[in-house]
């Protein structure tokens, strides 16, 4: 069994699972002899076992913190129960990852009626019942979820009955609010206890079960962080950045968290405790301003950044507190920073030498990548674009979406379908569900390490901070801008990166790929085994994924071809067909559509392979449902609308999903396959002639059964054959494959390897097939399901290893004893997730195969799969 | 390498495998001294080879032919040469299982126009151009595909000019009628050999390749007979049946194939082939007349055909000939015979101790048990039904259904799922599909022995064969039966136990067990060790399912209960309700309802244990959708009827089958499952304060993640606890599972099975889900499937081992590392199908369940599954 408890200067290696992310810091700060004021930690292992049988407090924590609270006392020369040398702890939650605000705090603990009153003859009035106000604050937030927002609603009541603010009362009037407050607890069924060891007790426990919070498990949810782990609770004995003018608290960047400059970058306030920077009421001043104010703790400060950059090898986000002049350090960890940041930062720290290449490319998160990708708004657009306010630039991105007032309203346009961006005067950790389903969040108070700022950047959502000309009027749901009044459900556009908040829809761009980016995915390149390729057929999307750094096309649609307006009359001529004539003049019109597009398409990806997967959706899709559509369309064929109407219904389905489609139609109508496969080398040839080289991949979905293959593959290759006939060619190599997306054809992979050149697994149908799940209906349950956490990640976004990696894995073992080297792919969602990446890379996958704009993320994300393999 | 062709008498124990059943049965005849005609049999092995590689005859078959006929020639002192001893032999197909005129088989090999006539002196011109005559037809349709009417018609012809049939023909007008037959080749580009040698090989080869015409695999399909087996050929001297009035031929039973009587059955026709008997062309006399025509071959025929019996234990079905009043048996196997005769003759066997329990019980197919149990129709209803015509009660049953005169359209209006009743003049290996998809066969011509009559008796189908009174004219597609005048489409019902037709529709009941049954199954159950229960819910069906032997109820589905039209209304109420008042109110009646149900249900079972499933189907099931119907309800819920209509819309679902249903409704709404829980329980304890021993078994449909499982169970548990205190009796023991019917449930199922007290796997959805099929869809593809061979097997009707067989054996081991005494059964179709029940014993199922009138095969299967193990 480890020790319950250690103190931040006890040589151990026990590192963040045992001490927690913040703990471990202390320990190690205090060690490198930075001054940290002094404390202890509590294990995560005390905190598992606490949620496990809350009864393990009593019959053994308990006396570990007595007796660790005893040694502070010693450590500190100061006491919970003597009177003139006042011990007053914070209680901090930290997990092993950081999980910024979403755990509780509790700070001042130690002060009660009596040594509130001692403390004030040591400090000033004002200065100690502030300390015990916030006290009773948090006490009665964290311990007995009594909302913030009434205690400042009494102070509030009587700061108007006296007409002045809290820090100008008299102590009696300060015991008046104390007393106010005390009342407070008292409606609730509840005391504030007087004794400080009782009030430790009770934080220390609140602490413990904040990890199982609402909040907490979303974050984790979010982020990837498992549950059991637990948080640690460090008990710090307190400074005082409140303490009068020559006080004061900040955080502060090594680095500029934002573009990555190698250059100190925070806020501090001047008489204030860190939560107030944190939590956004007052705005900030920048640090540099600090040197001017308090040179000596500046100097020193710089100092220890320094020292702390050095040590960790990275940047670090620093809090202090200044208590009359004397600078304390009280957390370090490696800070949040935009994706850009984060990408200057590890090249700028290889060129430093303190980082190899390896360590460069493992440091930066897939995420972050996605975030340099992101869209900007159209210059020429903006220039007419009507400015509403500006703030501070906190996240990057540009976005447009209705505006919603509430996290509340958020996740119910959402829900909708509907793109949202969330304005409030500051975010609080309450707010997460909302900001992780909006396009941009705005805030009208707090700065760039505001709530919003942090949670925004971890998550890469664009964001603008301090936007303070904002009037914000939640119960009537508007909110002015200048003189323009914004209801909810008002479109207005977002730039995270200029911080800046416009009316209306802004047509959005892409950055051009960055050179720091090339750089890091020329390196990840270098060390991934898994190849990327991407999801795409229309022209310029195939350009968008060779310009990404695509390795090929993994899954070229063919369907959405048909879907043009003389197209689709040809399709539906096909469909519909009276006499093989019909059919086979349609079926002529779509074969020379279908070959121009073939042949830009292999234009557009040059030498690189293509995987074209012949045509999927069910027939049905292509037929108009409207009656009005059915009598144009009637009067185009020269028919009669019923007669169509009734073609029409039978072609009905009542689960489409499981019906008529993809290799079914080849078994059924095999002359459309033909004409497909006839375009394909028909373009592949013509280009040939042209001097390319083109290796076609056809893919035939949705397969089953082996004989669906083996017939399919048969008539297929015959007009390959048929084709280089007719062209007079010699035939050249190409490859037929199957995509693997029913259980069943995971279940005979050995047999459908033996009639196939490739498999690529289209996990998006292998997913609903496995679970049962149509994606056009979960809706119905799915928050159900969430909200009872149920089903805690989409299996459509992060693979299911479970079931469907089982599958999945069975599958690529049975293909590989049948074909040792077959190429085997990876083309639906999953594919581009870094989250379900390394399961791929230890399964023996060849490529993932995502949407274009996933491509530079994946670069990255399956050279960590393969450096952490 | 086996010897490719052996003579009947050489003395060896290849058996079936090797020889085929009629070579093998011939060889064993010759052993046992009976009147066997001299031939050999080429191998099925050498079949194989020459389906794989044609040159192989050339190559290697070729040449043991020639010398097996040299042999032959020594042996029966005839040659192929020479024209005093004219040696002719048969050429017949005989596979390693019985396929009853699957296949081809050529008379008469050896005679040409040469030979014809030194036949016609030695025996007479009639005789020896009948015999050649044939040869040319049969030759003609076997190695030529030339259709056997096209010689009818130009015998026909020729008869007609010439005002005589052909038996009065002059040898002139004999070979005139050759010289007709031989341009018929000519017109199909082929000739017809005059070298007796070369008929035989091309005769051989036309035999081997017949393994491979559609019928054949249709009828192996059927039978589940392996397509890799290939077929014997036996050559054998010829002797002639219609060698004039003291010749004959015939087919004899040892017992009577439909009651099981312990007395010769059969029919001879006096100067015929053998295949005017099985034709059915004209209707033969009774075999005992026999005993009066030809005493001597009767009394010596008497003889062999006990001693037979005795030699194969089982009631033989025996081919012979006479020739000028020599006995020859051509033919021996085990007598095809109705599911009564089947248990009448496996008893008196046991009874006669010529077979043991153990070996009766593995005779009877569990198929035959079915025709036991087979409807009749209600002998009230009879006496007033208009009698059509009446024929030979060739197969038991009763059906209805509309008149079809050819297979193709039986095909069709099967497709279209209508019932039909196939009436031909006479049927033909051709008309095998649309004999399979008929309710009942009837046959104007043929008799008790004729290819409808063993195909309909093979089958379990009710058939009716020389109802002679029936004209049938195919071209206009009616019937004359006396004056009434039937067209296609009409309805008739058929008794195939009195051998009558009837007009019209007659109600059916289903017949009494009888002793027999009684007593097979009694043996069965004493050797089976996978128990067999029922799906079923009504009370009426309970019952059924208990009186057949069910050994619990498998699964008893609850939504049907939903539908009556006051229970409708409630369920409505439930899902459309707007407040919570409403929602509970609505519940309450139900719960009312429910508890009523499952009182009746637990007393129709008694003490038998059943499994409640519950609510399976999505909401939107229950609701009406056209506009009148929600017209009507939206009065009946007093709401405006577009916002009933509004409220249906949001309910519809894209893939229903993927939807919100199962286990997902008791996520999103546990009150319904907590109030049929509730209903169950307050049943079960009522039963129980009658005396009654109650244990409830409940069962949760759809589940897809254990958590789905936990959650649900976690708050039945607590429903059933609050009911156990509410009706204050002490908690007894009840069941909660799960139902395993998707895929990931199966790789999953370690994981459920701690959360759960026993499995049933629902292979219906299970096998949707694996092969991404849609029951209600696959219409529109599967018949493609079918006719391509690309799904030979109904994975609806027998389990599809390879995938879906795959992922239970897999669930079955993962949930018997969790819980190794684990009860687990299957409730899908295939549970009572016995293709399917010995892989089901094989990975260790407990039980399996299936419709009420399965039980009695099922019980059976079961006991085989067991023995064979």
């Amino acid at each position: 069994m480890n020790k319950l408890i250690y103190f931040f200067e006890e040589d151990n290696n026990s590192g963040k699972e045992l001490l927690g992310g913040k703990g471990a810091n202390l320990a190690e700060m205090t060690k490198l002899g930075l001054p940290v004021p002094s404390g202890f930690t509590i294990t995560t292992e005390s905190c598992i076992r606490f949620l496990n049988d809350e009864t393990f407090f009593e019959k053994e924590l308990k006396e570990h913190i007595i007796a660790s609270i005893n040694k502070l006392e010693q450590q500190t020369n100061k006491s919970f129960t003597e009177e003139n040398h006042l011990l007053l702890v914070s209680v901090r939650s930290g997990a092993a990852s950081s999980m910024p605000g979403m755990m509780d705090t509790i700070l001042n603990l130690g002060l009660n009626d009596k040594r509130v009153r001692s403390f004030a003859k040591l400090t000033n009035v004002a200065f100690a019942y502030d300390c015990y106000s916030r006290l009773l604050q948090m006490f009665g937030d964290v311990v007995y979820s009594i909302n913030k927002e009434n205690f400042n609603r009494v102070r509030h009541d009587l700061e108007k009955q006296l007409n002045k603010k809290q820090q100008d009362f008299s102590e009696e009037q300060q015991q008046q609010l104390i007393e106010a407050f005390k009342s407070l607890f008292i409606t609730h069924d509840v005391r504030f206890p007087q004794d400080p060891i009782e009030q430790l007790f009770e934080a220390t426990k609140a602490v413990f079960k904040s990890w199982n919070n609402q909040r907490a498990k979303v974050y984790r949810e979010i982020h990837h962080i498992p549950h059991h782990l637990g948080t640690a609770v460090n008990i710090q004995s307190m400074v005082f950045g409140n303490s009068g003018n020559n006080s004061g608290t900040g955080v502060v960047f090594t680095r500029n968290p934002s573009t990555g400059e190698n250059k100190l970058f925070g806020e501090f306030l001047i008489n204030a405790q860190g939560e107030d920077v944190v939590a956004g009421i007052r705005t900030p001043e920048p640090i540099e301003t600090l040197q001017n104010l308090l040179p000596t703790a500046y100097k020193e400060f710089v100092h220890y950044a320094e020292q702390l950059e050095k040590h960790y090898k990275d940047m670090q986000d620093i809090e202090f507190t200044i208590e009359n002049e004397k600078l304390f350090i009280l957390q370090t960890r490696n800070g949040k920073r935009t994706a850009k940041a984060a990408l200057q930062i590890a090249l700028d720290l290889v060129a430093e030498q303190r980082l190899t290449k390896k360590e460069a490319v493992l440091r930066i998160s897939p995420e972050a990548i996605d975030q340099l990708i992101h869209p900007i708004f159209d210059e020429k657009e903006l220039t007419n674009a009507k400015l509403l306010a500006t703030g501070l630039p906190a996240s990057p991105g540009a976005a447009t979406g209705e505006l919603v007032f509430t996290a509340e309203k958020a996740k119910e346009y959402h829900a909708l379908g509907k793109k949202v961006i969330l304005v409030r005067q500051e975010t609080s950790p309450e707010d997460i569900e909302g900001m992780v389903v909006s396009q941009a969040i705005v805030t009208s108070r707090g700065g760039m390490t505001s709530h919003a700022a942090v949670v925004a950047r971890g998550m890469g959502t664009c964001c603008v901070t301090g936007c303070e000309s904002l009037h914000i009027q939640e119960e009537s749901k508007t909110m002015m801008c200048g003189d323009i009044r914004l209801a909810e459900g008002d479109l207005v556009s977002v730039d995270g990166s200029s911080g800046c908040l416009y009316l209306g829809d802004i047509p959005t761009i892409v950055v051009e790929n960055n050179q720091n980016l090339q750089q890091l995915l020329a390196w990840a390149d270098e060390y991934a085994s898994l190849k990327v390729r991407a999801n795409a057929e229309t022209v310029s999307d195939l350009q968008t994924a060779i310009d990404f750094g695509a390795s090929g096309i993994g899954l070229a649609r063919t369907e959405h071809m048909f879907f043009g307006e003389k197209r689709v009359l040809e399709m539906r001529r096909v469909i519909l067909a009276q006499d093989n004539q019909e059919f086979e003049a349609a079926l002529t019109k779509l074969l020379e559509f279908q070959q121009e597009d073939f042949y830009q398409m292999f234009k557009a990806v040059h030498d690189k392979p293509m995987i074209i997967r012949l045509l999927d959706p069910p027939m049905h899709e292509f037929l108009p449902h409207t009656m009005n559509e059915i009598n144009t369309l009637a009067k185009q064929l020269k028919r009669r609308p019923s007669e169509v109407q009734n073609q029409i219904e039978k072609l009905q389905e009542t689960n489409p999903m499981l019906g008529h489609r993809g290799c079914r139609l080849g078994i059924t109508e095999p002359k459309i396959y033909q004409m497909q496969v006839r375009a394909i080398f028909n373009s592949a040839i013509k280009l040939m002639k042209e001097g390319f080289l083109v290796r076609p991949e056809v893919m035939i979905p949705l397969v089953s059964e082996e004989n669906e293959l083996r017939n399919i593959k048969e008539f297929l290759t015959e007009t390959v054959l048929e084709t280089f006939k007719e062209q007079q060619v010699e035939p050249f190599p190409y490859e037929i494959g199957t995509m693997i997306e029913l259980p069943r054809a995971c279940l005979i992979a050995d047999r459908l390897a033996m009639n196939s050149d490739f498999f690529s697994f289209g996990t998006n149908d292998l997913t609903q097939m496995t679970f049962g799940f149509s994606r056009d209906d979960i809706g119905k349950f799915i928050n159900s399901y969430k909200e009872k956490e149920i089903m805690v990640q989409d299996p459509f976004q992060t693979l299911d290893q479970t079931g469907v990696g089982e599958l999945i894995k069975l599958a690529v073992a049975k293909a590989r004893q049948t074909k040792e080297g077959m190429m085997i792919g990876i083309c639906g969602e999953v594919g581009g997730d870094p989250y379900s990446i390394p399961f791929f890379q230890k399964i023996g996958i060849d490529y993932i195969s995502c949407s274009p704009y996933r491509i530079p993320a994946a670069r990255l994300a399956v050279a960590q799969a393969n450096l952490i393999n």
